[in-house]
């Protein structure tokens, strides 16, 4: 059998699994990203983690025939570049592709860790009978991604695509991880709600079952979502403005882009029922162009296999087009 | 010589050439409208000035082969249908590709006027080096156009498509013609403007030369633009607003589709010294994602040609494909 070896590359853990040519998945497995040990270390150790591996595939019978790889952060995707990921210092502007190649002797296909989420859900996920989608990712930050007649889109290769996390929803909006202000991150992350309730209570607001947790350092999105669940007014606010901003900013694409689809995953996303009625009741206060009967607004269905099983699907497209 | 017939088709003029394959334009015309008479009465003049062509042309051994047409509104572009145009009332839902083909026994292929320009300026104009960009078109309203891949990118069909003008870019914002608060068309169109200048007046702005022109209900974007040369505070002020609002929305678009070119043309560009600085500047402020060496923001080259040019060429295209 024909496999690729599939990562998801975080700042945490590296996710990761060999997939054959129709997406079953083989060999499961994890492994600390230990990058305070630098980027020599870590293509080291991941190297000789695959080289094992392809040994024991062939053991079998079975041929190991690529790498593909999700990464958060700005990527080059044709040169196999991070240009800058804030989660793995060590790595930016390290040939990552090129390293992992000379250590494995496999080609190396690597793009962000939104499009592999997008490439993932195309291919096995929710989005397998949608052509044109926008997908988004809610979890510490917002990520995005654009599948255009059924592939991802990747702009100009300039390092950034699907950049709906840093599209200005709030001109004078809360100020976002990346500097400016209103960023839909800044409105609908996991970072947006934590800093929303700890700045709240920090501006005197008392009656919030979040003060206690404030008070122990320990806010967090899931205790956020479950306050909302139970009508504490803050929680509730801190949902209401995240849905707000996710309104504005998929009727923005789909105005643009001629589109009605979106498609949401990640972490925060398991929040759906906070605030996806604020996503529907803001896209049908700001837009005037789309059909509400064709649009469709749904949940990611992969999890998080969706990152592993899109890396996988990029390895066998690249390896498609004769490279 | 083959031939198509090219038509820009507007609320007050139908402008109109003979293009062939190289883009070499012969015949120009201009018809009236007049589409208070019905759409029956409009396909039969359209109709038939277009077969009294075709007899001249044949008369020089020229063949016409399709009819292109760019129109106002919300188009479908594969039924060839308007969907809903406000200058063109009388022709919405009315099938005028499948009449005019009837009368004409040519093929007839239509699209939205804003992608009919950027068809025309990718062709032959501004955007011939660029493989993807966003086109903006400032006039009366905002129309917008997407270049993906060398090619305007259609969407779904859905009716709308590059409508970066119902974008939002102040979600409390100025009312928009389309209902909605704080679309960019709210801001950075003619109607923006005069609007603009109307209120301020009528709130008590009193040092402004816009004065005079507003008490003869005289107020227009020439006026205006030729007061912010001069310094007038408020017209400096709409001219900012509507610099500011276009910064945001392109920065938003760079950000969604990883793309740094945008080519701006429309009646209103022609006041590009009056908006642009503040343009750059917004984009400055508020994104962090591109490599501004890489930035791309020119004028449309082509004028009012653009449509008609685009016209053709989407005839030539979907000639090509064989229809």
């Amino acid at each position: 059998m024909d496999l690729v070896v599939a990562l998801d590359i975080g700042g945490t853990l590296v996710k990761g699994a060999m997939v054959d040519r129709e997406g079953n998945t083989l060999d499961d497995f994890k492994l600390g990203t230990l990058i305070g040990r630098g980027a020599n270390d870590f293509v080291a150790r991941l190297g000789s983690y695959i080289n094992t591996l392809r040994k024991n595939a062939a053991a079998k019978g079975d041929r190991v025939l690529a790498i593909g790889m999700g990464v958060a952060g700005k990527i080059l995707q044709k040169e196999g570049k991070i240009v800058f990921s804030p989660n793995l210092m060590p790595l930016n502007n390290y040939p990552l592709a090129s390293e992992l190649q000379k250590r494995t002797m496999l080609p190396v296909f690597m793009d962000n860790d939104a499009n592999a989420f997008g490439i993932g859900e195309r291919w096995k996920g929710a989005g397998r009978e949608h052509e044109n989608w926008l997908g988004i990712t809610l979890g510490t930050g917002v990520g995005g991604v654009l599948i255009l007649n059924g592939e991802r889109w990747q702009g100009d290769d300039v390092g950034f695509v699907g950049e709906i996390g840093h599209t200005i929803v709030y001109p004078e909006g809360p100020l976002c991880n990346c500097g400016k202000r209103g960023c839909l991150e800044a409105l609908s992350s996991a970072t947006a709600l934590t800093r929303g309730a700890k700045e709240a209570i920090e501006k005197g607001e008392k009656e919030t079952e979040l003060a206690e947790a404030y008070e122990r350092n320990e806010l967090n999105p899931i205790l956020i979502a479950d306050a909302a669940g139970r009508g504490d007014k803050l929680a509730v606010r801190l949902f209401e403005r995240f849905g707000h901003g996710l309104g504005i900013a998929i009727s923005n694409t789909f105005n643009l882009l001629g589109i009605t689809t979106c498609i949401i995953g990640g972490g925060v996303s398991a929040a759906w029922p906070r605030f996806i009625d604020e996503v529907w009741k803001t896209l049908r206060e700001v837009n005037s162009m789309v059909n509400f009967d064709q649009v469709v607004i749904k949940r990611a269905s992969l999890g998080n296999r969706a990152a592993v099983l899109g890396a996988a699907r990029l390895a066998w497209i690249e390896l498609g087009k004769g490279h």
